[in-house]
């Protein structure tokens, strides 16, 4: 294919924008005076644990969804997701009013996987350790039983859904009479990062945009540094478990290479403080993977000295044990 | 007094709202599916952990400090607090350019003491099974050092300031196109439910309004069915520390009994409860005393099934060791 002409352009966001009304919550943007402080700056935070099945992914399956002609509805959606992706689909679908099979990992968060049930999707387990033969078995089964396969992130009118929140943080920066110096979201194949990059870059030109990954995941760091793909260890580990994809995406990489400004890393550790620091002072429950962006703000990767900074949590699906350990202990 | 004068009223409500406006957070009003289905009704959750300060008591507190006259500013404010409205004091006075000193229990939770000395108010303590002496302690400070007394509940400009609570949910309900067919708040002393209901009633006369306290804390309920004011068992104890006043206002009291419909009560263990809920379902933090509202609607005390129900989650404000033990175990 020819990259360029498949990207996601502003009018994509701004139509998946229409189609997202009155389905996705518009989340606030939250912010607390004692992280200001801390971090010197004007920190806002997009609140999509708030969204509709408890993560961002809900806004890029709904709009991918109802592109689907309605003559192809009845043959189904299927996914393949490690949670997020899967409950949002789901949703999506449901609402749609379109039957869901889903593949997850056997090893993904209770919770994700009871979220994504709920919904009334079919789900098909795959041994969580090898995460590259996901995509494959979602392929057999449209292969078998027909239905649109939805991509987590490597697809348009998903990165353009997800690019909402773009267009909503620069409308709400504008409200308060701000610029946004700097936004940076969590990035797990690219496709919240592209999508919101999409958007901020066409309405605000001067705002950097930075992906933030786990350490350990640090594909898209690498792909922008390299200028081409690269790869993650398969034996990696981290407690971001939405943010653990073999690569970055053909076309998340080609948005994200023309339009960020870097790529920063977190350790886990950090991304768990971020989830006490946003219990403690802005109230509101993220998941490990949704933290990293908070955490590259509490930690300095992220300059916010003097700036005006919006970082976004991109969702709150953690399991109560792990959330409980986690804030007791960090 | 002739108790009937001083009773706040819409007009006073209406003038707390243009008060707090740029200064409180417009708090959203959080829905879950999952909650919906399970009360059988539509469940709307008013999140004030999202307020400045971590509960609505800020609400208030800047009205009431707002009317303090110039002149008499520089000679501070004084409040007694268990720790929700001694941080919404003293991040008021400290917008507002007023000295605050606060008299808080000695077995505060360690958060709310440390989030009111972050907004530079003086502590003073005292003996937190005694909170029958804390009105005194404060007044011996405002005659000792002069100053204005701010009363967490009993004030009519406190209550009308809370009040704007119920103007904001009438207003989303109405945006909506729902009319709420009930409203339940948690009550302490019965300002935040006096001042919703002032509220509620002006603007939707056949909406009923609930209050809702701990059953060892049922001093509202009581009070209601007798017709006068009745105290609680000073040896109660409940996990709701924000919900443990001696008695009801006596200016609460004449709204609550002029307004409400009744008192309800929940157990402790379902205020645990209902705070995993507002965790796994909202991706909020709420603490025991702000969650017993919901737990009411989630035990059924507060009848769902077909109705529009509101609840106000009125605070977050709860240490990280008691809120993982709470959510990992019930």
């Amino acid at each position: 294919m020819s990259e360029t002409e498949n990207l996601p352009t502003m009018d994509d966001v701004l139509s998946a924008a229409e189609r997202i009304a009155g389905k996705a919550v518009p989340t606030p943007v939250l912010e607390s005076p004692v992280l200001n402080e801390r971090v010197g700056g004007r920190l806002l935070v997009k609140a999509e644990p708030l969204q509709l099945t408890g993560s961002f992914k809900f806004r890029g399956a709904y709009n991918r969804i109802s592109r689907i002609p309605e003559a192809e509805r009845a043959a189904g959606v299927v996914a393949f997701s490690s949670g997020n992706h899967a409950q949002g689909v789901a949703a999506a679908a449901k609402l749609l009013g379109v039957p869901a099979v889903i593949v997850m990992p056997d090893n993904a968060p209770r919770l994700k996987r009871w979220g994504t049930e709920r919904w009334g999707a079919e789900i098909v387990t795959y041994d969580g350790t090898r995460p590259e033969t996901r995509e494959a078995i979602a392929e057999a089964i449209v292969a078998e039983r027909g239905g649109t396969l939805v991509r987590p992130f490597d697809d348009a009118l998903v990165i353009a859904g997800q690019g909402t929140i773009g267009l909503e943080l620069v409308r709400h920066a504008e409200s308060l009479g701000l610029e946004l110096d700097t936004v940076a979201t969590p990035c797990g194949g690219g496709g919240l990062t592209a999508g919101v990059a999409t958007a901020v870059k066409a309405l605000s030109p001067r705002t950097e945009v930075y992906s933030v990954e786990p350490v350990a995941y640090d594909n898209m760091a690498k792909s922008l540094a390299a200028g081409s793909r690269q790869r993650n260890d398969p034996a990696a580990r981290s407690i971001c478990d939405s943010l653990v994809p073999p690569q970055p995406g053909a076309l998340t990489f080609e948005v994200n290479r023309r339009l960020l400004s870097g790529g920063l890393r977190v350790r886990d550790e950090d991304a768990g403080k971020a989830m006490r620091q946003a219990f403690l002072h802005l109230k509101l429950v993220v998941e490990p993977g949704g933290a990293v962006a908070l955490a590259a703000a509490l930690t300095g990767a992220l300059e916010c000295r003097g700036r005006t900074v919006a970082v976004v949590a991109s969702g709150g699906n953690v399991d109560p044990a792990v959330y409980a350990e986690i804030i007791a202990a960090s």
